[in-house]
């Protein structure tokens, strides 16, 4: 038996999930009859009385469908927000992953003193619900873009930019003007994978110093985000190797601060970094995303006190499936395939059982494969898996149900799904 | 210098695909802008005059955009159509792929028998979008899937369903009775991946006989989908294990026609064995779908006339993506990453480029390299990829661009997508 499914039995038994018995009267609502009930919800207390009443299981759902346990989601927020405040840093959660506004709401409603998106479509779906403290982790490289972000700031004044050369952000300066505003800018930092910033120290300076000089912005401060660390294996290596990537970018920030230049903000870090990021000095708010849902990637990577499953924080995300085809034997073919759970590995975890591992390559079906399983299952049966990377699969569904103790609590919008642009 | 490159380059070249000049002066549609103009269009005739007058260049929408190019498109159905009616059979194209009512009418009017969908939120997508000839190749599992079909068969009489299990075959009947209608069901039968689909022989043969006698059923025949050969590579080789794969489906066609039993339709096959199907005796249509856009997998599979590439069908699927940053040596990022282009491989290719290949491993970025580049990119450049695997693709995106000569024909929404259900 490898080490990798030890730690998963044992994460699955460590947190004492019981196989559970799905009533056998199952109905099956649909995506459009559940978002009748309330497609939009802003938080998780606007509750549509028509779903209390109707009181409905997550097993009474067709499938596949997506379900957060909002147990399992507040106590990710609590014990973010409790971690962050302990070591002295905000948090600036990252929409990306969860593309809800009712999450995000959540976020801000816990503490966080603002949320991040990747792209400027992102950013506008989450005003449009009622979010207006957002930063724009990514440039907009082109004129319209640009124009849609000057747009956004024009309605809501808490919306900062990022940019990472000297001749965007004098395409920022221009437009702003253009707009008739001032707009907020952090100057994006590379931290070493050559993806998106500049590069730190001077030419870094170079362009804090640019955009402090250039009529219609002003300079908030800076961003460094170090996505290649964060699933880096084993918390000590882990430690060593983002404080290492991070290093620059807080020499940067001396080297603003002796400029006389904003560092008010300082951005970073993310879930897998989110109690080692207060070490980089300077640093001011973690741009977490995963820790809300958590899934079978971050569990791989092992944390501070548990070196082999990531377990600071509870997998509240899940796909609900059914099965299509139980006749032959030793496994079991799913609704649940690529379009339902991506291809990303690792594959995603049938919650609450063991001795079988699920697969998710084929584009419309799963397939669950029966090792030596704790249970088996019939046609038409329903299972729940722990999602593999739940940026992506997030991205594939129009709304999330959101779920305590196994009942429908709201139907969640994921309003800025598709929003790559 | 590997084989596979010098297969993507020769394949490039050999289609005469030259590097675009892209104007300078480009505005930036936006998907919500561009759905204004005709969100919903059903054929390529039925264009937005305000789109035509306003003569849109496809170079000219935001980023990410997914596009298809007309006469690629048209010049695939018109090889599909024309290989099968001289190889004696028809062809029901499966919409999985498309998820996108506009291009079912183009494949029913090109002399298509009906499609095929997956899942029956799909086939009910279709319908609502006007699509009345369709053939679901996956069984119902649940009460109330069943329900949802039976209801679509009170207003589509030519919607056909697929069973296998006797017990299903049961519940369909009820449901039938239940509806008051006879519904037309065909037996799925295993091509031996044991993932959907009964054995065939006797428990095939015994499942037809069962629904010859239940009430509320009417037998039209039988479907084998040999998934497992679609992607094999070499032509030789693909024809050899379809066609031993498909014979126990040809036995079970005999069974079933000795007994008297209906195989009016006996439909299987898919993109990669087109050209070989009717070789299967029996087969009466194939479900081809791929062959619609083509992709990267596909390309790699070889043909009959081109060991190395698979050049059949025009690669007619793109996704224009935007360089974020260029400030890097040896490569630059772009705006199409995983939730993009999804994480299959082979990665997207540089449609009209050689020496750079692009990865989409990253949820929000897609990475170019350059190797020996016949171009580079500079900040806000846009470039066309086509696609990895083009069914999750489309799954990702809520509308596609209909493309001739580069100007915008045509905004086609794709109505079923995230249709898992």
């Amino acid at each position: 038996m490898n080490r990798k499914f030890v730690s998963r039995r044992r994460f699955l038994q460590s947190a004492g999930v019981a196989a559970v018995a799905v009533p056998t009267s199952v109905k099956g609502y649909t995506a459009a009859e559940m978002s009748a009930f309330g497609p939009d919800r802003v938080t998780a207390l606007d509750i549509s009385t028509d779903v209390m009443e109707q009181n409905i299981s997550k097993w009474e759902l067709d499938t596949p469908a997506l379900c957060v346990d909002l147990d399992a989601l507040e106590a990710n927020l609590a014990k973010l927000q409790l971690t962050a405040t302990r070591n002295g840093i905000a948090s600036r959660p990252h929409a990306k992953t969860h593309k809800t506004p009712a999450i995000a709401r959540m976020q801000l409603d816990s503490g966080s003193v603002g949320i991040c998106t990747a792209k400027v479509s992102e950013a506008i779906a989450m005003y449009e619900h009622g979010i207006d403290r957002i930063l724009m982790t990514t440039v907009n490289a082109t004129p319209y873009k640009i124009t849609r972000a000057m747009n956004l700031r024009k309605w809501c004044p808490e919306f900062i930019q990022a940019t990472d050369t000297p001749g965007n952000a004098r395409d920022l300066s221009e437009a702003a003007q253009a707009a008739g505003l001032v707009a907020d800018v952090v100057i994006d930092i590379d931290s070493g994978g050559h993806r998106t910033g500049i590069t730190p120290g001077q030419p870094a300076l170079a362009l804090a110093q640019l955009i402090d000089q250039l009529p219609g912005l002003q300079l908030r401060g800076m961003l460094c985000y170090d996505g290649g660390s964060q699933h880096v294996q084993g918390f000590e290596t882990r430690r060593t190797r983002t404080l290492e990537r991070c290093a620059p970018a807080t020499e940067t920030y001396d080297l603003m601060q002796q400029s006389g230049l904003s560092t008010e903000i300082f951005s970073g870090g993310g879930t897998g970094t989110y109690n080692i990021d207060h070490e980089t000095r300077g640093l001011t708010d973690i741009q977490v995303g995963s820790y809300v849902f958590m899934d079978a990637q971050y569990l791989a990577i092992g944390g501070a006190t548990d070196a082999e499953v990531y377990s600071d924080f509870e997998t509240s995300l899940t796909i609900l499936t059914t099965v299509l085809n139980a006749q032959y034997e030793g496994l079991v073919t799913t609704d649940a395939g690529a379009k339902a759970c991506t291809i990303n590995q690792p594959w995603p975890i049938v919650k609450g059982e063991t001795g079988m591992t699920y697969r998710s390559g084929s584009d419309e079906f799963g397939t669950l494969r029966y090792d030596d399983p704790s249970r088996t299952y019939r046609l038409g049966d329903k299972l729940e898996v722990i999602v593999s990377h739940c940026d992506p699969v997030v991205n594939l569904y129009d709304q999330m149900y959101a779920i305590r103790n196994d009942r429908v609590e709201a139907v969640w919008k994921i309003a800025a799904r598709g929003m790559s642009a």
